[in-house]
């Protein structure tokens, strides 16, 4: 008989898979065996788990490089929301019979690239046919320093945002309208329109300004912005038992989002705060952190668009007046908000 | 204005779950911040994910309690073919929209519950929408000793199984049909029929005999049996570089899975063989281990069922010659075997 043993379809992805990701610290066994090893760490853990799915966190259709890259992004966000430095990950799939190996291999390709860029591994991982692209990731980091978290704020803490947010929102129109083959209506110059689809498609984590934040002890509470800045302002305010007030003339709108905007029903300002999938950090600072904060702006734009103050609730603050944003943004157990 | 902050759908299910899932040691910081955070363990750690999908990996409409625990189990025996004591877990979700947070939190609840027996606290998680549920799990675990890994075989290693796999197998078709309506065609005692249903529905993790394992230097290579004796035999095999002989004879078979094949088209060993969803260990072992496995086999039933030599493949001998078994099994890129 035959001694070469024939290896079934998930080994054979296994074997590649390995041979284009080796492992490397502080993975001491990658994939392949039952379990991962990681070697021991001296400080404590940091971890994340962010799942997406097809057709709800991003277009039927993406490349399998887009879905492993922004799966691995998005995690390294929750990692930075706590100021950790990235170290290992997991990636769980679910394909349909219709793609095969090469598409998973893509996918992991990619989001092992991603995480190494950040200097995470690709450590293990499972893989299962479903009826939906299904990514799983989870990560883990180190706390090389205090963890960031929502609830620290303090009365009289300015509020800081990275970055600019609402063009993730407008890049996910227009990535919409050109799949479904729709014209485009807004008149946008070609670098406007790939600034507000790379938003979208390829978030930046910031894991060096959470490790900042945390390691010069700058910021007394911080969360990443995935639903909208609004609902995650109001997650601030509930964690830290705080009323926030941000000031609507303070909100950073960026061009390319203003350009959006123009001549549609939308307002910048209801895709700043109601977008979601910006990444950006958005956290609490006392005004003496204020030149650090400034020298950390060389690097990312960080601004200050409010402050925190005893009460609850999140408020956009207006000529008009005071109204809750804590509520909108998008929500898994309920009605997509439709800004 | 009102100031008491209304919360997404999101938040009051992150706010139930956090209520009836404390956080335990090593979680510092649990479920409800953008990651959670461990407490540093003074040894390496394994960390593994499995995942889950309807249909697939479970029978669709399954219960919320089963599909959790379920989730957990598998992860736990993936721990226990490294021989690491189970610490923390991550639980990702994703639900069509007919089902409501009610279903998540009693998938999550019986997740936690089933960790918690083997020492394992739920630590944080996602969730999403998805066109079926998807529950996807990673989970780590410390190694007080040298992980098992499936290439340490030696030439003259013998071949051990615990416990009696191929009961989950015919749990599933008896499950299968009960769903289809179909009438049950083995004439099965009822401790029987419960005997076989539970293998498959609520797997037993071999977390002790794994830590066992590790901690008394008796094993020399392992593997959790998960798609089937056969294929995971030939992994074993070919990790170690090593021919595995499984002598036909030595096979475990429960008198229930014996009952269950009665008069049907199937064989009591194709189902041990190929049946897969077992989460038995199996393990190479040296002969001078013996004693200290039968002293073992009073809390876990051992079984020695083959051994190694020089070559290559898993072979099944019986006395019309030796068989090729590693191909056979479930393959999630491959078609599905149908033993």
């Amino acid at each position: 008989m035959n001694n070469a043993m024939p290896m079934k379809g998930e080994d054979r992805f296994i074997e590649s898979l390995r041979a284009i990701v080796p492992a490397a610290e502080p993975v001491l066994i990658g994939i392949g065996d039952d379990a991962a090893v990681l070697r021991r760490s001296p400080s404590d853990t940091a971890a994340t788990a962010d799942l997406l799915v097809e057709g709800i966190d991003f277009l039927a259709g993406e490349t399998p490089e887009r879905i492993g890259r922004r799966a691995v992004s998005v995690n390294l966000s929750d990692l930075a929301a706590v100021g950790a430095t990235p170290r290992w990950f997991l990636l769980s799939l679910a394909l349909p019979e219709t793609l095969g190996p090469d598409f998973a291999l893509a996918l992991s390709q990619a989001a092992a690239a991603r995480g190494r860029e950040f200097g995470a591994c690709l450590a293990g991982g499972d893989l299962s046919r479903g009826p939906a692209v299904f990514v799983s990731v989870a990560m883990c980091g180190d706390l090389e320093s205090a963890p960031l978290t929502r609830s620290g704020a303090r009365p009289g803490d300015w509020l800081y945002v990275s970055g600019a947010t609402g063009r993730a929102a407008a890049g996910l129109r227009i990535a919409r309208a050109e799949s479904e083959g729709a014209a485009d209506v807004a008149k946008l110059e070609p670098h406007e329109r790939a600034e507000l689809l790379e938003a979208y498609r390829d978030p930046e984590p910031r894991v060096e300004l959470g490790r900042n934040l945390s390691r010069e002890g700058l910021a007394h509470a911080a969360i990443d912005v995935s639903d909208g800045l609004g609902v995650d302002a109001g997650r601030l305010s509930r964690a830290s038992g705080l009323r926030i007030v941000v000031e609507a003339d303070l909100l950073p709108v960026a061009p390319a989002l203003a350009a959006f905007c123009r001549g549609r029903s939308v307002s910048a300002r209801e895709l700043v705060l109601g977008g979601g999938d910006d990444y950006e950090l958005l956290f609490a600072a006392p005004p003496e952190a204020r030149a650090a904060l400034d020298r950390l702006s060389a690097t990312v734009p960080l601004t200050r668009i409010g402050f925190f103050e005893e009460g609850s609730g999140a408020v956009l603050r207006t000529p008009d007046g005071d109204r809750d944003i804590g509520d909108a943004g998008y929500d898994h157990f309920g009605e997509p908000a439709r800004p």
